[in-house]
């Protein structure tokens, strides 16, 4: 197959982290590759201020840069008044290839997507990532009225929806009445290059006889990290004998109303718990390998990334069973699924984890194991799935 | 990880079907690829009875091949006698070289195996693919005393067994008493770049308005071709207006005790069914995708992965819900396990099928998408997590 995977917004070969570029970037970058390893044509296409230009960026995977609206840097708030710039563009830049499926990603990618495959007479696959409504249900911040009402259109007229996550498919129901049979998931797979359980070991820096957690997240209150330390408050005052720490990785939030290592002075972890800034992906997964448990406290996830790539570096998952979590660890075999996000809960679990270490070492191997589901190439395979239900609905609407 | 592959019976880079090569070296050849691309170092050992010589053959894996008994091709039989010197040949090749662990495949190569993890103070994991007590209790003949100890005793060395099926772990075990801690099954995997739905259209022989089923196996009792012809005789005779063809691809017994091709008279079925020669695995997928259904009848198959690489040409499977097959396949998504090997009941469930084509491409769908799974990537790691618990068995014992 011969695909037009449509990232306007950002660039997929951004780094995460860096500007608007996040996890939607991952997610295509590794699919397209994916694919292209399986023997299809990708050519992934965005936007850019610059000269247009095309280059191989792997086996199988073009990178088209298309110059829309030259010379300057576009305001996110303006991107939706290029779109018909962009088909133009678009479509000039890839002349003389006949695509089977364009793969749009992200709402302006979607409303360019819908008019490439009209003038190319192909099936339009969508993946939202993020919605306006979902947005607006989370943040309780209205969106702008014509994202939503764009987006309506553009998930009744596709041929076929591919949401990321089971959770991301549940809001798409929900607030666009999306019929249920017009979506797929397909869950994101791991890098498992990068994590993985053979790394350098490192001295811990409050020693190395304890129970050694890590959390790694911005510290934001759906991120759950005061549950934990809640949690190790309680763990203490009820077993001083054990010895259980934890570090932290992540941005602060900064704001008063979190203040996390004024909740460790006020819990008495000083000598238990460190904090750290966020980590690149290497040292990320160095991290992970040393650890013994890797705590994800979220109240809400829609997969949890962080937990399928604990797992693949060996590391046993403590977590809630919300959202995506619920998928991501195997519970009691690649780690723990609390059923409610309460510190008494969580404090009795870390004591049991603490009381038998042979409960850790086991969750260890079947965290490698159960991770070993979360490939690439089953989401690339998963995806072709889709693409043929698009190409069979476009087929039979025409 | 440093990994040596063993397999001294047959090079894992020679073709299946050739010699005694088989199944077996799909699964080494394709695993290690698969470590490799994770970043691990892998060295497939094999015996030649040319001159000794390494080579590397992929990203991270090297093919080395030593020679034992010079000059000679050894009968089977004799291979047991040259243990000790296949031990000596492969230390002095592998000088300088730091292992981690030794994975064997195969007794004869275990039995190696077991002396140079001694040697070189790592532990062993062992895959057994075929066991003497599985081959008697199979066929009722029973293989040479020497081998069946030998294999008794590998396995209650070895650190770690790695089954390639939950019918072979089920074997060990009521076979050899093996501690079923000690036991984990890793899957084989798909190539999804040959396997996979995007094949040029192919007229069938016999029309294009039937629905037309595919065998693709040896045609012997045990893999239940008649199974197929009867159940195909009954639908005739009760849904005379259903059209109804099939396609049978694979080497005929030549036996007298099993003539399909009798029992195609006999049923009248000459008009709908047709054999083929066995094919290489290009055009076998060329086929997959060009059937409505392929039929896996086995009445016993320790993975079926015939099943599996249907469904990732989005062909679904028919099959008996058997041994392996009852993992290939997800019963009602990718396919249909039939709880009996009853012609009455395939018969039944392929009128059904016939009067309902949208079951089938429904389950086509399905079938990609459970395709996914099996994946090497996915088998790499799920062997990584049993070479970790490898270690820490052999730390411990130590």
């Amino acid at each position: 197959m011969r695909v037009a995977m449509l990232s306007l917004h950002t660039s997929p070969m951004q780094q995460p982290g860096s500007g608007d570029a996040g996890g939607m970037n991952v997610y295509i970058q590794n699919l397209s590759f994916a694919l292209g390893a399986l023997g299809h044509e990708v050519h992934m296409i965005t936007r850019t201020a610059e000269e247009s230009h095309s280059l191989q960026v792997g086996e199988g995977v073009w990178m088209h840069e298309v110059q829309i609206a030259a010379n300057r840097d576009l305001e996110k708030e303006e991107l939706p008044q290029i779109i018909d710039a962009a088909v133009l563009a678009v479509s000039k830049q890839m002349q003389g290839l006949k695509f089977d499926i364009v793969h749009a990603h992200y709402w302006l990618s979607g409303m360019t997507g819908l008019q490439l495959a009209n003038l190319w007479s192909v099936p339009l696959a969508v993946s939202m990532h993020t919605s306006a409504a979902a947005k607006e249900a989370e943040s309780g911040i209205a969106e702008p009225g014509n994202r939503k009402v764009a987006e309506e259109h553009l998930l009744r007229t596709c041929s076929r929806i591919i949401a990321n996550t089971p959770v991301e498919a549940r809001q798409l129901e929900r607030f666009y009445d999306v019929d249920s049979k017009k979506l797929d998931v397909v869950l994101p797979g791991v890098n498992h290059r990068v994590f993985h359980p053979d790394q350098d070991k490192v001295r811990r820096p409050l020693g190395d006889d304890d129970l050694h957690l890590v959390y790694a997240g911005r510290m934001q209150r759906l991120k759950g990290a005061h549950l934990l330390l809640e949690a190790l408050g309680i763990a203490r005052r009820t077993q001083p004998s054990l010895r259980i720490t934890a570090s932290l990785f992540g941005s602060t939030s900064g704001s008063d109303d979190y203040d996390l290592k004024s909740l460790v002075n006020e819990l008495d972890l000083g000598d238990v718990v460190r904090f750290y800034d966020p980590l690149e992906p290497k040292k990320l997964a160095l991290v992970f390998a040393n650890a013994d448990i890797v705590a994800v406290p979220s109240l809400s996830e829609t997969f949890g990334l962080v937990a399928a790539e604990a797992q693949a570096c060996g590391t046993p998952v403590l977590a809630n069973a919300v959202g995506g979590l619920a998928y991501a660890v195997n519970d009691g075999k690649s780690g723990w699924l609390m059923s409610e996000p309460d510190p008494e809960i969580w404090a009795a679990k870390i004591i049991e984890l603490a009381q038998n270490p042979e409960m850790v070492t086991s969750a260890g191997h079947g965290a490698l194991e159960h991770s070993g589901s979360f490939t690439w190439e089953r989401a690339a395979v998963e995806t072709l799935a889709s693409y043929r239900l698009s190409q069979s609905e476009f087929g039979s609407s025409q």
